[in-house]
């Protein structure tokens, strides 16, 4: 049950767009900013590193939720996502998205924990400043997404192919708020 | 030295702004809303947990920014501040400002570390459903800002009083961006 009186009926992040709409404006557009704004990382580079981050975290809504949203835009769907998760290391990405998973793995775990070694693979690999930047953000967003929604104890689906159905919603729609 | 190309003669979260002006409009909405937008939360109290858990995640920049604006809005001021930076547990803050500080450090660590009991004497000192969903939300948005200021290693102030000038402009103007 969560923390708070939330509608028991909407798992996750949802469930406190609605229960608190001031704070949902911003939160949203955030998201659609970082996720879909104009931007060098491809939409399913960035949803993957949301992704990744939100498993690091163990947030089950945000992992399978923006999980099912990198598997629908990336060639490598599903599987790949998967094995980014058990071992970016080996997962079949580019050198440069590798680099950058392990700059978004340092964020999670705190933002001194990102070495000049971290930056300098990422650039030998062949990523901008504004790559560096953007997966930086988004990593850090996620840790704040996460804890909301955790912190919260929000519900997660009881049906777990909801998260492709919301993929489908949010690939097509976006995050901005209706 | 920041990990990107900044302008060196900007501190903190700024530099970032400006770097990036796609991502500095939501970040400054967000940060507008989360502590001086409607809600029961007094905006001196808002920074202040901002602050802690700033000072808990090591960022320097985002604890001395934010402790400076929670010391301008709160009779205790500075020393107030600084008592909580050192031990909540035995600052004088009320007993529902004490039980939300705990809320915010547990986010700090993991939004699964908020537990049952962390909320429930929340509750019992008087706070609402949202003082506890505003103060998870404000210490989950810090734990963005504050990766996101020192996960691209952006430069401090050399002059430590800047923290008491930028609050005093911030206090007046907010953060929204002009």
């Amino acid at each position: 049950m969560a923390h708070i009186d939330l509608d028991d009926g909407i798992p996750g992040l949802p469930s406190l767009l609605r229960f608190r709409p001031e704070t949902a404006g911003p939160l949203g557009a955030l998201a659609e900013t970082l996720l879909r704004g104009p931007g060098p990382l491809e939409r399913g580079e960035r949803e993957l590193i949301g992704a990744y981050v939100s498993e690091l975290n163990g947030c089950r809504y945000c992992a399978g939720t923006h999980g099912a949203c990198a598997a629908a835009q990336l060639p490598g769907g599903t599987n790949l996502v998967e094995q980014v998760h058990a071992d970016p290391s080996t997962a079949p990405v580019s050198d440069r998205l590798r680099a950058l998973l392990a700059i978004a793995a340092a964020v999670r775990r705190g933002g001194r924990e990102v070495g000049e070694a971290h930056v300098a693979a990422a650039r030998a690999a062949g990523a901008t400043d504004v790559e560096i930047h953007d997966t930086v953000l988004i990593a850090a967003a996620f840790c704040m997404y996460n804890r909301y929604v955790d912190g919260l104890a929000t519900a997660v689906p009881a049906d777990p192919s909801a998260y492709a159905r919301a993929a489908e919603r949010l690939v097509a729609e976006g995050y901005a708020p209706r």
